[in-house]
């Protein structure tokens, strides 16, 4: 299995103390070493990072602990191959473009059987099931709406899309557009809402602690998602198998 | 203006040195500090970083001095802003998915009164005429063939095309789908085909130099494109404008 992280907040929020501690899973705390990626919406553009090395020793990587990127949605992924070789094209997350907005897209877990048919705009350029499911779910968002739709309207939509894909394997997934982060769990994802009043927080795959409350203002609120809790300190709730969840503006609607 | 830099190559090879010289004028020996970016393809996948602080100061300008990636196709841009504001979402290169390959493009120059109909599957995210440019690009070339056609079918259609959007104004631009660099000078380009016998070179931006022997194999050949000739001591040849020229394999097609 893959790893995922996702953030969603309502101000610029730098990454860099929740990557710290994922980023080891790539290949020190855990064994997904067959790459990593990121990508950082600020307003509508998108820095998209990938590497076919290990995030724990990537000089990519060490540039995104060192270098505080200031984000209102982020989505990275380390990678455990199931299908599709190690190659940078294999490496989520993967962006396309629809309604002049880009979207992001990491996936966890394994599809069986799953070739959609894809007629449309959007075809894979690698030979994963997740990039196929992404493609896949751009196409019937695009034959749904003209126009880019509000945040509850994509909600709805994908809520008919996913358990379509959902039924052929596990479907761990995060998607953005750069106003919201949707995040959908078959097996396994958990999710902390950060907000005032802040606390320490420490890092469960590295000897590393943050106090909150000293880098931020009253009304932030950051939303996390991920596959396995990164704080031994912080309220992190499991996700309910089968529900698609929407953050935005750090919160959960 | 802004300063393009393309390469094209039949080995990876890295790009450390040109863009050494090329990112001093994003700020130091040239004023074009209002972002930068730089793609490259590893077989087909991209890694595309972007970023709206200037070259010659961007931590990820430093990444890419430091970290030699090696690539057979990259395109880097330094943006000098004429339209759309310095935000992330208009800073070159941008990317988008046909036929299951991804496509980069950059462009230097202004384009007036250049509207074109975006009726297909290709929408600006950015503000720029260059986005919108690449976007009719990529529509007029989905819907001339049905699947990806070869490099020679690709600059025929391709002559038709950009004459097109020239008659509008300054296009000089790069454009990569992994397996050839396409280039087109308006008003000026350059470039250098660099093979045996390898000779030393020397950086007009910087003090440094490269003996090219001493890095490469009898059959390595390099194509490097570029606004302003990068080398005091190698043999660029101006682009004749209005004409396409077509790098395959680090050679003239």
């Amino acid at each position: 299995m893959c790893q995922l992280l996702g953030m969603n907040c309502n101000t610029p929020t730098d990454i860099t103390f929740s990557f710290s501690g994922f980023a080891q899973r790539g290949g020190v705390t855990d064994h997904h070493s067959d790459g990593w990626g990121i990508a950082f919406f600020e307003g509508r553009g998108v820095r998209h990072l990938v590497d076919h090395e290990s995030a724990a020793t990537s000089p990519v990587a060490e540039l995104v602990r060192r270098y505080p990127i200031k984000s209102e949605n982020v989505i990275a992924h380390i990678r455990k191959a199931t299908q599709g070789e190690v190659m940078l094209e294999n490496c989520h997350p993967f962006v396309r473009e629809l309604w002049g907005r880009y979207w992001v897209f990491a996936h966890n877990g394994n599809l069986k059987d799953f070739e959609p048919r894809l007629h449309g705009s959007f075809r894979p350029v690698g030979q994963t099931d997740s990039e196929r499911a992404f493609c896949w779910l751009m196409q019937e968002l695009a034959k749904s709406h003209a126009t880019l739709p509000s945040v509850e309207e994509l909600s709805l939509t994908l809520r008919e899309l996913v358990p379509q894909i959902a039924r052929h394997g596990t479907f761990n997934f995060l998607l953005s557009n750069g106003d919201a982060l949707w995040a959908h769990a078959t097996t396994q994802l958990y999710y902390v809402l950060r907000r005032c009043p802040f606390t320490r927080a420490t890092l469960s795959d590295e000897d590393m602690s943050v106090n909150f409350a000293d880098h931020t203002r009253e009304t932030d609120r950051v939303a996390i998602v991920v596959t396995q809790p990164l704080t031994t300190d912080e309220q992190w709730l499991a996700f309910e198998p089968g529900r698609l969840y929407t953050f935005a503006q750090g919160d959960l609607l």
